[in-house]
């Protein structure tokens, strides 16, 4: 959490930070500055002292918002710094860097924070570097950077808000359902009032709208996905398909904070009116992985463990896995589960190769184990956000049942 | 547009343009992909050739979707290059950059593009550049870079998909209108029919709710700035506002296809009930000069002039403007206009220092002359999105009345 950074810095050898970029949608900048209308601005913040927020004029009030110390941009002149740079803008804006640099102290590393335009930022940043003998601009790997590590375990106030956009999230996965079972069936596909079909472009559409209505947004879209499709795990579904009794869904939803700020993620798998048999032997097998892991999920184990373990469970049950195959496409072929904040996925990570996350206290993360067979039209996932609590128990967030059928009036 | 690419990449002098990151909400990605659900791949496009899209194996069908070659990252052995790394990710990540270099001929400058997180990018891309004497990393200016110049002019399915959003857009201000004029004014504040005042944050709320029923998104909110607030243009408003009469409202209205895709850009400034005088006198000032700047406006001219014209037509009315004073904050404190299209701020540059842009047949571009002086609760905007069409003629994509006094049963 926040009031780690110093101590993450110094670990990593690093004597400042700088996030540039927007406020919305850019994590390591909003995680500083909160839900501000702030189009683009640089965060600096030194090792032991309190970060500083340089704005653009227009946005003073704006900056000011954020009860961080605030700096006008337009107090270095940018024409100056032009002409200086002889017309080459990124030189300019490089060249105002290191001022701020040397008017704020800054000596040493300085890891580079932001998402944003990578080109112009990967030429300016070569530019400072080599303009200034007293700065090195260092970009930490993604799973080890100092502000990840922060942001990998979250304080009070971040986990209540996460579980409010759950609790939003958790309502609209209720509007789903009962939506879906007020239907009509004809030939097996659920039809309105009128015996038009009811679309997956429908069913997203009407998602938006409630998940708007209550204050979220959805800026990564849904999964709603059926059958074969429902087999790949990141096929967020065809608009055109018709919902059908009787075959797999995956109704995958992650939405965030209006404004860009922190995320929910959760899955179900549904089936309407009945579930054939593989589907609910499938169901079944994830549903006992999914306990068993939860059982066994506990602070200051490796991530790679409890996936190691997952994998050993759907082994067990007589599925392939990514553990045995890297690369198969069959029966279990993603991470057990990932951090949950201002990425919709972010540390701790559980498969990533290279990752040597332990599992932390105050850490928010998925359990989300599934099977996937394309071949036989066949894709299962649960997944809930989970809250690793300071004193090691899990919470889910927000809890919803795990059933796989959705009782259709006159659907057996 | 994209016809323009290669010739571009001639005259920049690169041989290929590597973009990552997602599909969504990354401009210079989707320009290629569309809106599809690919949250992290590669795109490389040589020069003379066609793009080809690498992905992860969980988003095979979604990036095949985009229509284009695609390739599996996975064919890449990411275990081994972190082996021959010695585990230093950011180096593996490189090692794989360099393997798809040699592996589709890539020799020469690549420039690099993609709103992604730019820490691991700047390191990923200096050791990639280190250990590949073929192959020169570039980040170009933003104003310069090839893809941004090649966006700058929109094909008509883009403008299309422009108009679109428009249309859906003016709607929602309509609804926002209605709503507003069918309150209950007490004590100059609207109630609603229990007496309660509508808040700017209320308004917000629906205004996300109506958008996302017509399937547009907002993903950087909207500007609804009350008196002092609408002096300053980028000030969002405050949510626990309450809304009066013959006070000015600054509007200002920019959300995008759902997933991610086109922009529009729109300002009213409205009064309700009664514009007082001072108001009044300030909005016929803005609206002449957009008159006046609107008939000017012509391609094969720098956008330059166009803002030292609008400058001029200010200052011949009385006002301070940042073309005599960069750093004031009364009178004409911005940029005529700017282009919109997968940024909602995007080229042609009508202020920006150190960009010498001609405005071009083909693009869309806002049009948004303003007066602010927040010591005297007071700002006025107006702004279309208009289309310099291929012939030279300028089209207000959606039309929309420019009236400041929105008239209220009761209040004169």
């Amino acid at each position: 959490m926040k009031s780690d950074i110093d101590r993450l810095m110094d670990e990593a050898g690093l004597d400042a930070l700088l996030a540039t970029g927007p406020a919305a949608h850019n994590p390591h900048m909003s995680y500083f500055t909160g839900l501000i209308h702030l189009t683009d601005g640089y965060l600096l913040k030194r090792r032991g002292q309190d970060p500083v927020l340089f704005y653009r004029p227009m946005e003073r009030e704006e900056a000011a918002r954020s009860g961080l110390e605030t700096k006008n941009l337009d107090d270095y002149d940018i024409t100056e710094l032009l002409e200086q740079a002889q017309g080459h803008r990124n030189k300019a804006i490089a060249l105002r860097l290191n001022r701020i640099f040397d008017e704020y102290g800054v000596i040493g590393r300085v890891g580079v924070y932001g998402r944003i335009e990578v080109g112009p930022a990967f030429e300016i940043y070569r530019i400072a570097t080599r303009l200034n003998p007293n700065v090195e601009l260092v970009g930490e790997a993604s799973t080890e950077s100092v502000l990840s590590r922060a942001r990998v375990t979250k304080d009070e106030g971040e986990v209540e808000r996460i579980r409010r956009v759950g609790e939003i999230t958790i309502s609209v996965v209720e509007d789903v359902a009962n939506f879906l079972t007020a239907h009509k069936v004809e030939d097996g596909v659920l039809v309105d009032r009128n015996g038009d079909p009811l679309t997956v472009g429908e069913i997203k559409r009407r998602v938006n709208l409630w998940l708007a209505m209550r204050g979220a947004e959805n800026p990564e879209g849904i999964i709603f996905s059926l059958g074969r499709d429902a087999g790949i795990p990141h096929n967020a579904g065809e608009d055109t398909d018709q919902v059908r009794v009787g075959t797999p869904i995956i109704f995958d939803i992650y939405p965030c904070e209006a404004g860009g700020g922190y995320f929910f993620d959760f899955t179900r798998t549904w089936c309407l009116g009945y579930a054939p048999n593989e589907v609910q032997a499938a169901y079944e097998d994830v549903r006992e992985v999914y306990q068993e892991v939860y059982q066994a999920l506990k602070p200051n184990v490796p991530c790679r463990d409890f996936q190691i373990m997952t994998c050993e469970q759907f082994e067990a049950r007589g599925h392939p896995t990514i553990c045995s195959d890297r690369r198969t496409e069959q029966g279990y072929v993603h991470g057990l589960a990932h951090g949950v904040g201002l990425n919709v996925h972010e540390a701790p990570w559980f498969r990533r190769e290279g990752s040597d996350d332990l599992l932390l206290a105050g850490s928010v993360i998925t359990v989300e184990p599934g099977l996937y067979y394309p071949e036989r039209d066949l894709g299962v996932r649960i997944e809930d956000t989970v809250w690793v609590k300071p004193d090691g128990i899990l919470e889910t967030l927000v809890e919803y049942p795990h059933d796989l059928v959705l009782p259709m009036p006159g659907v057996e």
